[in-house]
């Protein structure tokens, strides 16, 4: 199961890949997308787009994870944010993947354990599972975070899934 | 010069073409893409993008208007508004074409002439300047209105630019 995990934004978008096989996480790539903020919105939209869809093409992930959004700091940066995540879902969906969205509690949760834990305890914890010496960028690590989640909510969902089926044939 | 206006939504995203002619003004088509509530927002920003692609395929026009947005309802409203906006402004630049913004007062005052107008005025006059017997879609009025704002807009900067000429030629 091959995952990709994106965290949109119109000046910087961050990517991560990670392949579950069996109870293992691996790594295969992450990175970040920039836009210069001197170039016209649309044409920041279209070098996020194509960006994604490059990354898409070359690893060929399974599902797309987003985190969810619930509250922004102001109208204007939710418009701003809503801009780049459309264009990155856009993206996903053309390639015929399923996106999942997990709130920031649930990537929190699923990566420390900790609903609350603070961005930085989040970005080690990555580090750690994936075993990676660093992680350049922090839309990167935060890109990386939603694809562990997913890896760990399909994973709970297979052994649930698992379970009823073995219940099933209890009974 | 050919323009479509464009009122994006994540429910129904409007679309308007005109042609302006000299002083004239054509209207050549108007529409509305709705997308269906129950599906997830990636197939619906999906719908919004292939529909626009298309109108711009069949019709090739030579710019896109968009109302600027500043503000809006709340956080929600606006991070939703925004992965329509993103959609649409990303068929826009991927079919070549300048996006051009203005803000309401801007669209009401070339309009109606008066930037507190009404929407019910705003759209009355659309009918009239463009000689509809009606225009069946809100989103599809308020997309012409802002098609008619960037042909009048480019009208004046045409005349800027001619007396600009003149002017010089005149030195």
């Amino acid at each position: 199961m091959r995952i990709m995990g994106i965290d949109p934004g119109t000046g910087t978008t961050g990517y991560g890949l990670v392949e579950k096989q069996g109870n293992r996480l691996i790594h295969l790539d992450n990175g970040a997308i920039f836009t210069r903020s001197d170039e016209e919105l649309p044409r920041r939209l279209q070098t996020i787009h194509a960006s994604l869809a490059q990354v898409i093409a070359d690893y060929a992930p399974q599902a797309v994870a987003v985190e969810q959004i619930f509250v922004a700091r102001n109208a204007l940066s939710a418009l701003k944010l809503g801009h780049a995540r459309g264009v990155a879902l856009l993206a996903a969906v053309q390639a015929g993947l399923p996106v999942f969205e997990y709130t920031a509690l649930q990537v929190k949760s699923a990566v420390v354990g900790y609903g609350r834990a603070e961005k930085g305890q989040v970005q080690q914890m990555v580090r750690l599972l994936l075993a990676l010496p660093e992680i350049a960028q922090e839309d990167a690590a935060d890109a990386l975070a939603v694809a562990i989640c997913h890896a760990h909510s399909h994973n709970l969902t297979d052994r649930l899934r698992q379970a009823a089926v073995a219940g099933g044939r209890r009974s």
